[in-house]
């Protein structure tokens, strides 16, 4: 994985090593703005970074294809034998956060530092996006089972495997994905497709061959040719199965109007006492469908949601950014850096961030320190990584997604609202505002006004 | 990739091997709807497509996995053997295609046909949708060099990859994804990024330094503290490099009123007589700003793009589908098959796509029709395998490149504009037609005014 990432990260890194800067250097990675419509993010990707930093190196093919590029010999040999040394404070996996607040904070030689950087966004945007869009599915259903289904309309494979764990950290029941079944040890759910009805002659022999092949897991797919039709069709195959002493799981509903098609169904399934057969229905699923379906009384017992959660349709990336915040001097101290970009001001030094709660444990505000200030709230920064080895136990992941069901319970309701949420409190301390002021009037001074 | 796939095909596979369901059948992988603003598809993902369909298999940690999920012993005997052998057709990666028409067409045994289903869908849905919003991307920046430059927040590893490969396809004259630039052999492009800046006391420090390591490729970035500020210390750095014989390569604009400081630093550059010195500009670029810039008469000379089109931001997902349009009966022939779930209808039997010119060679319409009819137009699919071996030759990416060049080049003008582009037209044989008709029929008398 040495060479995924930025060309400008190893350009950058070159002209470090030839200009001889091997100073110790700690970076940011926070996200600066929230998406639309969103109050919080469920962060995300902590786990792979750190399988990353442990294991990021260069083969002798990266290194031809490098020198190729025009790197020198002994920048190249620098590579050749990289490894990060570096130490890292982050923040758990299922944590709730928000905009501007460090989520990792890597000390490390400067070269190492910005070396890593394109992976870390790379991983850490995608996952704490869908997890954060998902928590919002899951939040819309009012406990009704969510399953992530989105596996064909999901980028790619390693996408699709990084939106079944993040959707499941974020409140989901399950997934379609197979192989994240395997790999994550998350519950897989699925049953029939169209064309698997479509391969018969008519649609009830369909309906019994499945049910003869799993008669204690079949949820029919009744929307083929006609939702009411299929319905009737699937309450006679179900006495079939009672007779047989098997109860028909349920049906699914993947097309037409959701409500008006899962409350016919409801009467037809019950008019033949089928009422522990569940409805779930699928089909452009979202937060906000989901809402309406619920407020308009649809009889619905699970969601399959699938693109627009596995895409995060509504706002497909998150600002996610990785910044300098101090490099040391020749005399050993550090002195912190900050940008002046219009529209893109970051904040300096080495920074942890302090989480209030109010009498009841909920959340109440955040507050941005520098590192070595001492506040009253919990400190969400935890070292996880010194001199290049991991210092933090890894959770597994169901312990992960029980960290982000808490935490996502103690977020006050008002700020998990579909739209419109008020701003979460996230303030900067006295202190960092203080130095972020001089900063900026001593970089305008320096930078602005005296151009050599 | 053998359980890279959605729980439901594996349900179907059992469903069908334990009622003895070997037939042949025909399955069409195709694209529902143009998104929002868009007019066409530049359609990619066949390369992966046929690799996967060579090689997909179950290893035992698989079988294990299944056989805890409850499948039985003869199935998972069956996948522990399981090859592709199927015949498939396709359309050449790099073609203009548009909704409706098969990309890709599979007959196989209806095992093999379902299982593949998720991973085809995953690859072509997602290449097709980057590629295709590349191209608009490319379009609009009207001949000027655009880069990609979105790994940081595109999707994954996985996705990193497909876009760097898909959107050079499309236009794009590299990227700044390095991994990318080694396995597909495409130019890789990026010289510094804020942070760099940051680490020197001075930013024309930080110049000079970069200078000194790459004095043939910097490209400076000028706008960390200020852009017009910056511009007028990289006229100075590239005063230096003059006296030394070197030519600046030019700065980076990365925030900020990009009209507005394109032409300020455009002026402090020709002031110093760096005539030759390019600009180039970075920071939430898609189609629709690259329009306003040019429009407005930014003088920028190449566009790094990230993003919103290594997202395909404004729309980012596409509605592509696997459906099944014929089966063999017991007696050998093979019999037309349609689904006709509300607003989701599709088209029955194997088919083929003709394509019709223009006198001047440039595209004129589409015509879908069935695969034993003949037309005058150039058939699209072709046969690129054959019991389960490829009878194709993969073409080097840089062949796919310019046949896509080629085909957009052949599309007519009015079909490439930002918004409110004329649908191309795409007719459905009058034999095709008749089909559907009286297959609708069929359909709707056996299952929806007959249940049983």
């Amino acid at each position: 994985m040495g060479l995924l990432t930025d060309f400008y990260e190893l350009t950058m890194c070159a002209a470090y090593f030839d200009n001889k800067k091997f100073e110790t250097a700690t970076f940011d990675l926070f996200i600066r703005r929230l998406p639309k419509n969103r109050s919080y993010f469920l962060f995300i990707g902590l786990e792979e970074t750190l399988g990353y930093l442990q294991s990021i190196k260069f083969t002798e093919e990266h290194l031809t294809y490098l020198k190729g590029q025009g790197f020198k010999e002994d920048f190249l040999d620098y590579l050749r034998h990289f490894k990060f040394t570096g130490e890292v404070w982050a923040i758990p996996e299922g944590t709730i956060v928000f905009p501007n607040e460090p989520l990792l904070r890597i000390t490390a030689p400067i070269i190492e530092a910005q070396l890593v950087e394109t992976f870390l966004l790379n991983s850490i945007n995608f996952q704490t996006m869908i997890a954060s869009k998902a928590s919002r599915v899951v939040e819309a259903a009012r406990g009704k089972a969510v399953i992530e289904f989105g596996l064909r309309r999901e980028p790619g494979i390693d996408g699709g495997m990084k939106v079944a764990r993040s959707s499941y950290i974020a409140g989901c029941k399950g997934t379609s994905n197979v192989l994240a079944g395997l790999v994550y040890n998350i519950p897989v759910f699925g049953t029939m497709a169209h064309s698997f009805i479509m391969s018969y002659p008519k649609e009830i022999d369909a309906f019994r061959a499945f049910a003869k092949t799993f008669p204690n897991k079949s949820t029919l797919l009744i929307d083929t040719y006609d939702n009411l039709a299929g319905a009737e069709k699937a309450a006679i195959v179900a006495k079939e199965l009672e007779a047989k002493g098997v109860q028909l799981d349920g049906v699914r509903i993947d097309s037409g109007d959701l409500v008006e098609n899962s409350k016919k169904v409801r009467e037809i399934l019950d008019k033949h006492n089928l009422h522990s057969a569940k409805i779930f229905v699928s089909g452009d699923l979202d937060e906000y469908r989901i809402t309406e379906l619920l407020n308009a009384g649809a009889p619905i017992n699970s969601f399959g949601v699938g693109t627009k959660m596995g895409t995060s349709a509504d706002h497909p990336y998150l600002d996610g950014i990785y910044k300098l915040c101090e490099t040391q001097s020749a005399l050993g101290d550090f002195v912190p850096i900050m940008k002046l970009s219009k529209g893109k001001i970051t904040l300096p030094g080495r920074k942890q961030v302090y989480r209030f709660t109010n009498n009841d444990g909920t959340y109440q505000k955040d507050v941005i320190t520098l590192a070595n200030e001492s506040a009253l709230g919990e400190p969400l920064l935890i070292k996880v990584m010194e001199k290049g080895k991991l210092t933090y136990k890894l959770p597994p992941l169901d312990e992960i997604k029980r960290f982000a069901e808490e935490n996502l319970a103690k977020l006050p309701k008002k700020y998990k609202v579909l739209i419109n949420a008020p701003y979460y409190p996230v303030e900067v301390s006295q202190e960092l505002k203080k130095l972020t002021d001089s900063l900026k009037n001593q970089i305008t001074q320096n930078e602005i006004y005296h151009t050599s």
